[in-house]
């Protein structure tokens, strides 16, 4: 069987993902809310599973990563030392005849409206900060303003004494953490590229000034490629991009983005960087406490050099359902065609590994051999029972992207075995049940 | 040897939190921001473990239930259809003279103010809504109010019908989701108890209208009581109220509160409620969207009823951090007194299930050992390496709960063996190193 493939469009991704529950618009049945997006019964499994393989390979794996989950509102002064409050913004310009708003970065010029046409009628450029604003306790003045984080790592910075304490660790070390955080983007877009609400893995690893800092933050760009990799995604459209001096903020010895060839072109899904003693350093000055690292050998302190990795999980996700993505022409040996769409998961992150199925539903005796495999199974893996026409059954679990399906059929009951087939290459082996447990593993590992 | 065991403080819990690196005050170089916490290195994990543990027996080993995640920010008119947006409040009065605030429930009289003791000063109750509310895009007006969920789950229902059609279920199923939500309570109190910020497990499982809702309502709080029992909360402080008819919302036909007893006396864990069809009613009257389920085997549609069970996932931590705590007087054959403090955590749930240390830290071949026997258990326990005095190594894994202990001695380097020292009874095993992965594996699974 030949097969060629195409590319998936923003379009076709967004209705799959709608169709089969990886993907919905938050709050749709009232008409939803730009921006924000719901994960279904396959999409949360997915996103679930990316995020537990950056935490396996991260924390888990590593005898120097630690984790930490910090909460979303904090101490609005973190977001001052940080320099969120005075510079984490977009400018905006307004038309004064239509009232429509737009980032000043996206208009052509600022001599005539692009909505209405006027011209002449465009505000100056004025200052939006991107940070989501609340208000904490029973009072409604300036002093309960508070903000939701617009990124997780401050968390970190402002508990490093407290960590390393308490968890008796010196540099070279790190801390990690998965979490919500928001921002108020003006024009979200591209699916869950660019959402208001999001999720970010963020690793901030702390190294002592002793000039190997430049080959830890090589070598964690060394260990996020790896990542990628071995979770399969496609190496033609993924880079590594090295930030050049001038893009990289002043502190920064370097920094590196790591970027994915979406549909409409590269966006960016990490950024790995060399963040000096900035963040720290920021923490120190507006608290006035101590956050430098005291080293008990050599009885001195200082404050530890930081290398960042931190990484977009809503954007991981989606480039794994994008890069998983195919649609096939196919053509048997008799020269007919079919098409098949197919999601080439990796079977780790996979949100069902193993499809169940009895060769026809009114059999009994299949129905109870199936039913008692997928129970049987489903300890060890993610499994789903299904029934119903046998096409339609490996379609369906193909455009999940389920690597095994498992069939019942009269042959096997009658010797003890079942089919399994193969997602990419749509054989089918006949295995015995005793074994399939076995072969499962050594397929799906 | 015997022990005596004696109840935890408050105050004893949240400084062994602190320094053994569960749980900080958010933010607290920065003074701390009332009612939000963040969870350490050991309480991160601790925390992902009770949450592992809730989506294993709730949707990973069940073929009825499906996973969610929805966002924290939705439409705004789902709060206005539940109910939030009219009736999510505390009452609240003032004191004209000192200006503080105080919940009417908390204040014995409105005669006279319990701050500054001047009478005839308090006002009126007047309602506060305890959901806090953001702005979502550029503009700041009345259109932009949103609010940040007070509850995952309604998250789920307006979803309804999106996740049924998509994962192709029908009732009875159930829809599973863990994530944060948020509540400006006045008086957050008792630790992680009554935060602001906070996370909930929620599972709402809809049913037909067949008759045996309450069956179901039924079989989920036997299911919620074993989960409790697995992993290990002490009976005698665990009860499970049922509510009687006046308790409940006039919708609901029973409920159920799971209480654990607190240092400060009896606190809710869990709610575990049948509310009929109430809650797909409401998004059905105001977003005119159809939220039935239409079985295609009778070819007739109905509303689901529902069975909720709400847990929250910082009280259930909380619960494991206390009801594994016991501070015990030991007295040795000799008639010798000393003290230990113990977290007795189930080796499910425990953030570090395998400590590993050489006998003495300046004997390369032990310490060499030691770290090549905990690199070789760390993909399948959660080990951690250390080194020192012997006696303070066990202690500091008995104070953060670990089951068991490996040291390595000379006697081991001879014939392959290490000493396993079980954390509840003290006693030492010699273990072949061949054969200890298996061993901590019927210990610890």
């Amino acid at each position: 069987m030949e097969s060629t493939e195409s590319r998936v469009t923003m379009d076709e991704i967004t209705a799959l993902a709608k169709r089969r529950g990886f993907i919905f618009p938050s709050s749709e049945i009232y008409g939803g809310i730009g921006g924000f997006f719901d994960y279904g019964p396959l999409g949360s499994i997915l996103k679930r599973n990316v995020k537990n393989a950056w935490w396996r390979e991260m924390v888990e794996l590593r005898d120097d990563v630690v984790g930490f989950d910090s909460s979303i509102v904090m101490h609005p002064s973190t977001w001052i030392a940080s320099g969120h409050v005075a510079a984490f913004h977009d400018k905006l310009v307004d038309c004064r005849n239509c009232k429509h708003r737009f980032r000043a970065d996206h208009l052509a010029s600022l001599e005539k409206c692009p909505d209405c046409g006027m011209s002449g009628t465009l505000t100056e450029p004025r200052n939006f900060n991107l940070m989501m604003q609340t208000q904490v306790g029973a009072m409604e003045d300036a002093e309960s303003v508070a903000y939701l984080r617009p990124e997780t790592a401050q968390g970190i910075f402002v508990n490093f004494k407290n960590i390393y304490q308490s968890a008796r660790k010196k540099p070279p070390f790190g801390i990690a953490q998965i979490g919500k955080s928001f921002r108020n983007e003006i024009t979200p877009r591209y699916f869950t590229f660019r959402q208001r609400e999001f999720e970010q893995a963020e690793l901030e690893y702390f190294v002592p000034d002793d000039g190997n800092d430049l080959r830890a933050y090589e070598a964690w760009v060394v260990a996020r490629k790896k990542w990628y990799s071995d979770y399969g995604v496609r190496e033609d459209r993924l880079r590594f991009y090295e930030l050049t001096a001038d893009e990289r903020p002043h502190y920064a010895r370097a920094g590196t983005d790591v970027e994915y060839l979406f549909p409409w072109g590269w966006g960016e899904l990490e950024s790995i960087a060399h963040r000096g003693t900035y963040d720290l350093d920021a923490h120190m000055k507006l608290s006035g406490k101590d956050l430098t690292f005291f080293d008990e050998a050599s009885k001195s302190k200082y404050t530890p050099i930081l290398i960042e990795s931190s990484a977009g999980m809503d954007r991981t996700t989606l480039t794994m359902l994008i890069d998983a993505y195919a649609s096939e022409s196919l053509v048997d040996e008799q020269g007919k065609e079919s098409k098949r769409v197919v999601l080439r998961f990796h079977p780790k992150i996979a949100p069902v590994q193993v499809g169940v199925f009895p060769l026809a539903r009114n059999k009994p005796e299949l129905v109870e051999r199936a039913r008692s495999i997928e129970a049987a199974l489903r300890p060890a893996f993610r499994t789903q029972y299904d029934e119903g026409n046998v096409g339609q059954l490996y379609r369906r679990q193909d455009e999940i992207g389920t690597p095994a399906c498992i069939m019942v059929d009269f042959e096997g009951m009658a010797d003890g075995t079942v089919t399994v087939r193969d997602r990419d290459s749509m054989t089918q082996e006949r295995i015995g049940v005793d074994a399939l447990a076995g072969f499962l593993a050594s397929r799906l590992g």
